[in-house]
């Protein structure tokens, strides 16, 4: 094997490529060729780097039917693979039409349309991963597009060098340095003249806004790359966190115990269960969120029908959904009220259970319930059960008298009841309340 | 008392006092007062609030002899006081010159001054806090300009609500509501023209950077504040970590083990230990430290004579400093080795000791050094001692013998010695080892 000289803007790769893991030995990639100058010399540096890593280099090419020149480029890119000996996947799809049809914008909707077709052409081709051709110059312009507006450091976190089956060899590296890198080895290429265009924000942010903040700072590639190396870190240690984090989900509800989180992983918790129920959650929410996060009962509508409840150490999300009003129990069984499992049988099964006489009616509380002199609320608040279960709470009635509720009160007369009595059990099984107690003994 | 109605920016600045708890009740405030359209404006607002916190309202105006207007503007800010009944400190500072003489930017310069003159005139007039007229443009302003200049998440922490004994009750308002404000209540202010000076950077993001901003995003303060907000979270959030985590100082050294910290961690505990140091982490040593930060022993110099070191699961930062080679001892008394303590007596007093006969040389370990026909160098390794403390260690010799490395090695002589054989004891009281072990402990 003939050892080769590689030029340093492919050595620079090679040693991103190896410190980040972007790649492994024989491994296929799938280069995503526009046939500008960054996919033309991703391409090239990854040829130069195959031998090393034995890799299978492939490509693929999107014609948007967008531009009168989007011909001239699928037939400039289809002679550099000929030429090259890479095999190329090439598609025809119109964008244009697509965006009207699906009512997006051109950006939005090429970018949705180019990364279906890479992920059918890696398919097709059989390759591992995609390898994009973004540089420092356009992870930049993104991070400024973000910044301006309105996002979270963790929203700073831009294209990273890997993402699933992506990776961006040259997500650190300047555009100045492909440029002279093409130019060294001569490579032709094609124009993408609607990068002039600074009708698109992503053109006025590289036109406009990036060349008035370099005379700030010439260095301003760098300084960015800074705040996205730190984010990123951010990022994945919250990512360790909230895979630590212990969940309770049940039916429409996600609770967790706040006892020993900071304020920011609160807001990192909740962000990632408000996006498990398909929303987002907006700032305004944090910021009232952080106004009274340590106030002890409250509730916060995230968006329709999902709403945030704090009750005692525990914040609640939840989907508005049905609640079950009363239910009769007439024979044995098993019976849910509101996620409470109940059964009602001749024998003992639980650790929760009374003697009961039929029938028996299940029902929620009511407005100024009193058991023994007391209020039925104030007895709840006692046993510590939080707001957002209250109003769901099984009250048992035998004869309209209240003999139970559970983990909050048991009537006197219980005590006199005896199993050979000839009573039936009613015993109390799943429930939420039972998971809320071991969660919060794990906090203890 | 009369109830007075509330101008709608007194009663957002009132709330926004209230959740951010910037001032107590019967508290004295002292306003730093330019005499622009903000600090007059402050000035106002905050002579509404003093019946609410019973406060005490004065005011403070440094006369920087830099423009032609600055008489004019101290003139109108003692009149302003007196009609108000304000009480007024006055100062009258050459900048230009002071900050010739110093070195220093006019800029840098002024602001030094400044603080210094509020710090003085707050206790001359015994006040409780400072408050400053920064508003949310301001704040913008400073971030974009942190953002260009590179910064890590926690340097976008700008102009906090509250920091020390400074209070900016207008962080979170526009500039445009200020105008509004004192628009509503006809106030008169002076005019600061080296606001349109586009040569200061300030100024040239005002009036050029944030209006090529605000074309991607007209609430481009609104975005920025959602990024200010998360920050001073993760900023909270890292201070909270940085007072729970155990570092072991001595001499010229910190050391802290990284068995449970995530990167973001590690690279904020580094951060905190420069810093210490008197130093600052930059961003290139953060760059190399993820990139061995797994790997088991390495250093990097962060600054002229201050490494970063790893050895096994340990960091340490230490500033460079003298090794004593040898040591003689011939008689009996305390010895301080390299940070480890010996005593040399007639009795056991530590767990850690050995019988010897005079004289004994205590010295640092030699290329080649063997015992029993083992590398001694192996022998640390086996014993898990980190490399930064490998060349400092003790190696005890009596006779040109070995007998004694502690915690690695003992000679077998040792065994057949007794008390009663005339021996002296060497003690080993303090060292750094027995430090780290606790350290190493802890962790499991």
């Amino acid at each position: 094997m003939v050892r080769r000289i590689l030029d340093p803007l492919e050595f620079k790769v090679l040693k991103f490529v190896q410190t980040q893991k972007l790649l492994s030995k024989g491994e296929s990639v799938l280069v995503a060729l526009s046939g500008g100058i960054d996919s033309v010399s991703l391409l090239h540096v990854l040829l130069q780097l195959r031998e090393i890593y034995r890799l299978r280099v492939c490509a693929a090419h999107l014609n948007h039917m967008l531009r009168a020149t989007a011909d001239r480029d699928e037939a400039f890119v289809s002679d550099l693979c000929a030429k090259l000996k890479v095999e190329l996947c090439v598609e025809r799809i119109d964008v244009a039409k697509f965006c009207e049809e699906n009512k997006l914008g051109i950006e939005e909707g090429a970018r949705k349309l180019r990364y279906q077709f890479l992920d059918n052409a890696k398919r097709k081709l059989q390759c591992d991963v995609i390898a994009l051709a973004h540089n420092l110059n356009d992870l930049v312009e993104t991070m400024l597009h973000r910044i301006v507006r309105g996002t979270g450091p963790l929203g700073l976190v831009a294209m990273k060098p890997r993402f699933q089956d992506k990776i961006r060899p040259f997500i650190y590296i300047e555009r100045s340095e492909i440029e002279e890198y093409a130019k060294r080895k001569n490579l032709s290429f094609v124009e993408d003249e609607t990068n002039y265009d600074v009708r698109y924000t992503r053109n006025y942010i590289r036109h406009v806004v990036i060349p008035a903040l370099r005379r700030i700072n010439p260095s301003i590639e760098k300084a960015l790359l800074q705040l996205h190396v730190s984010n990123m870190l951010i990022e994945r240690h919250v990512e360790e966190f909230l895979r630590k984090q212990r969940l309770v989900r049940f039916r429409d509800r996600t609770i967790f115990s706040s006892r020993k989180l900071s304020d920011f992983e609160l807001v990192e918790l909740l962000r990632s269960c408000v996006k498990e129920f398909g929303e987002q959650l907006e700032f305004e929410h944090v910021q009232q969120l952080l106004e009274r996060a340590h106030s002890p009962s409250w509730k916060i509508e995230l968006a329709k029908g999902l709403w945030l409840e704090k009750g005692f150490d525990l914040f609640c999300v939840e989907r508005e959904h049905d609640v079950l009003e009363s239910l009769k129990i007439e024979e044995c069984g098993l019976y849910d009220f509101n996620g409470w499992c109940f059964k009602l049988n001749d024998r003992i099964e639980s650790d929760q259970y009374i003697f009961v006489k039929l029938p028996i009616l299940v029902r929620v509380r009511k407005p100024g319930d009193r058991v023994s002199s007391k209020k039925l609320k104030d007895l709840m608040i006692e046993a510590r059960i939080p707001s957002f279960l209250r109003d769901e709470m099984p009250v048992v009635e035998e004869n309209g008298i209240i003999l139970w509720v559970p983990y909050v009160y048991v009537d006197k007369r219980l005590n006199e009841r005896l199993k050979n009595d000839d009573f039936l059990v009613l015993n109390l099984l799943e429930n939420p309340f039972r998971v809320i107690l071991e969660l919060r003994k794990e906090e203890e």
